[in-house]
């Protein structure tokens, strides 16, 4: 194997006594002292954020955590039912469904209309050339609501969180613009969902739109392990397989 | 589709200008208050931890995140390379391979040997027999450094922290104790490692051994993305696999 | 990066204008051919299959592809359904809960019960022993059924088909004995089940037991992918993870 | 649960003592009579292949079983080496990175140029199209060669298979005119590599696009578990992950 590249890594350093993680001593700076959402932060910003932006940033990442018996849930519980020594696949096959979605789509819209920085002291324009190139209101990613009514009950709460932070830029003041424009332009409220705001707050915590999907795959991953943890005590899977089976697999009174 | 048995979860409740998550309201109770960290504390136990337990907690959950070019990040690294559209999935395939390992199996053998109350009363007893019924101190789980020497460096800071903010009970006692024992049963150290100080700390929290592995599991996740963020700006994957299909495949000179 | 030790791998060589598989010319030896239940046997045995071979081995391949729609079905259908862009991470989700199970177990019991060579001449004694030592009829590997009733429908087609083409050997055998013994024990018939007949099969075929469980995982993969298909043009994954929404998460009314 | 809509499938019918399978008895019908590659025909089509389409469907099946030490034989090899008591789940990790590629996309191409019937007639003016439409040869799919050279030596071989079955249609016919075409547009050889040339076979055996990913899913998943197999006889993960450690990780000279 002759040596073509160096490979070379800048997140760790590993030596027998001593693990350093961005420059930081595991032992002595960050454990005890830093917590989860920090951590992920410094994993995605090479440095710790500050009070204000760990707090806004736990709160992104807690939000997706739980959902109630999404569709994740329901792979993950039926994974881990079949082949309960393979937690870990469970988990994997609970996270091969997250699609990029309006996390990610959002976070590129936004980025992308304020990549140049003239576009940010004209915000109305960008929103409004962003609602007109979409066509329909309903393809803007981030607005929207599929269950939830009148608002997202996390939305606002998300807004406020990062404004008292001071975290809360021209991305969350585009995405309000855009709301504002969208319903403007079809009549009827078009409220923001929860992935559009994460979307928003994490672009302004300027995190590259083509890693804000992970905001979400780490938050499922912690939901994810709460409903393994209750199927183990409250079985649904085999009760759900069965239902399934006997609808669509059997012919009838078999 | 015949009712047979009433599908029921308690993690959970969404409605349409709500939701709470163990009773607890997601956006009055939790975004803005809640670490990610306490989140899956939430999610584990049921309830939010104490002030003491969030850090312990949050200190064990860090612990994992990151110990630089491992399996995983490499499988993670890999896979996105292939699969950029697909990041949840290099996610996923970098926790396939998450074995049950001495996070699992140390948390089980001090649960099992503690769920006898009367047990708690005669640790070194306890002790002693774990040792002896092992046969070999290198099949002790929790014990024993693959690359850290002389101690792992994450062992000590993490039993501090649980002695310091009072989480440190039985089991911990019990894995120290077992240490002692098998140093003294083989005649040289047999230190403690980082993993099965997570399992002794997660069970004197009262993780059940069976759940343990997602501490691992979320901390890996956090970690993976990381490296997937890495990846995208500074390439390995690609190297790597080319020097690998150098070595192994193809005929000299070609 | 020193090289400690040479990496190398057997199966195939790739050069610009040639692979070879196992020491065959994929485009000259291989292609038009060779099925592919022949180039599985070849993958896993270093050699083409005889004719015989190959109809005994496509035989217990395509026993698994279909079982209506199981729990790996409903999982791969869901995971497409969140995520259609990632077609390959549907079927990998519904790879995951492929337990060791009765392919895996049987196949050891078996292999490791007729290690010793002296075995062979005493199926019987051995068939004796295996059946006593697991205490219950219920805890034997490849026997027993869950839903098929009163025998499975595809053993017995199975054991025709391997002896017809002369694969059927002494692990067959111990297997059937071990039927009958158990159900002398207990009393009451204790079919074997088409992953037990499998197991025995390929144990004849000299599949090592550790292998045992990739004919499952071959012959999942090929099922999934028409339940994948069938999710595009007549979709469940909505209506069920409705349905479960509903019952579970929601409060009465909403 | 009040059921909205009746859930079905017609792929299988599962008695206790019969399964079907799209009509099929399993038992009497396809066990010893259908080999693999059949039984994924029968999977994706509803209904068994001739015996010219069972030739071609097996080869174009078989050829992307094995390509030497891929990124995805690495992946699974050390998602086994870490896990080995979940063989699937390393074989789904080697799935994960099956991006859509040259095989879906290609396939949609032509699907979509030949969409309307008329376009059939003119397969010389559509191709023409569709080169100036991809603006440079390199960007169009199902041609071009990383590696091979001068031809992909899979290529011809299938080409000729299908023609001596009967099975080389319009989409064949169009993406060979493709391939002149853009020799012609950029001055040199635009060779139509092997997914590129699978992907206008399953077109002309009409199988839909947006399943086309699952000729390339299925043959993997039968040379991951080669990999794997090799793997357990002869590891290969330790040495690749200590070198990549060494490199990245570790300070000079620990």
């Amino acid at each position: 194997m002759d040596s073509h590249k160096k490979l070379k890594s800048d997140i760790a350093r590993i030596k027998t006594d001593q693990i350093t993680v961005h420059g930081l001593d595991l032992s002595r700076d960050i454990l005890g002292k830093v917590d989860l959402g920090q951590m992920a932060f410094l994993q995605l910003k090479q440095r710790l954020p500050t009070p204000q932006e760990a707090v806004v940033f736990n709160a992104i990442l807690v939000t997706l955590v739980e959902h109630g018996m999404s569709g994740a849930a329901i792979v993950a519980r039926m994974t881990y039912s079949d082949a309960p020594d393979a937690l870990q696949a469970a988990v994997a096959a609970g996270l091969c469904g997250m699609v990029s979605g309006a996390l990610e789509k959002t976070a590129r819209m936004l980025q992308e209309a304020l990549a140049d920085p003239k576009a940010r002291s004209s915000l109305e324009s960008v929103a409004a050339s962003l609602v007109a190139a979409h066509g329909s209101a309903q393809r803007i990613p981030g607005l929207g609501l599929h269950f939830h009514s009148p608002t997202d009950p996390r939305t606002e709460t998300l807004f406020e969180i990062a404004r008292a932070n001071g975290c809360a830029g021209p991305h969350v003041a585009l995405l309000q613009l855009i709301e504002k424009r969208a319903q403007a332009a079809c009549g009827k409220p078009q409220p923001i969902n929860a992935p559009g705001a994460i979307a928003a707050i994490a672009s302004d915590l300027e995190l590259p739109w083509q890693i804000v999907r992970s905001i979400g795959v780490i938050g499922r991953t912690v939901g994810l392990v709460g409903h393994i943890l209750e199927e183990m005590h409250e079985p649904l899977s085999r009760e759900i397989a069965m239902r399934i089976a006997e609808e669509t697999s059997h012919a009838p009174g078999s």
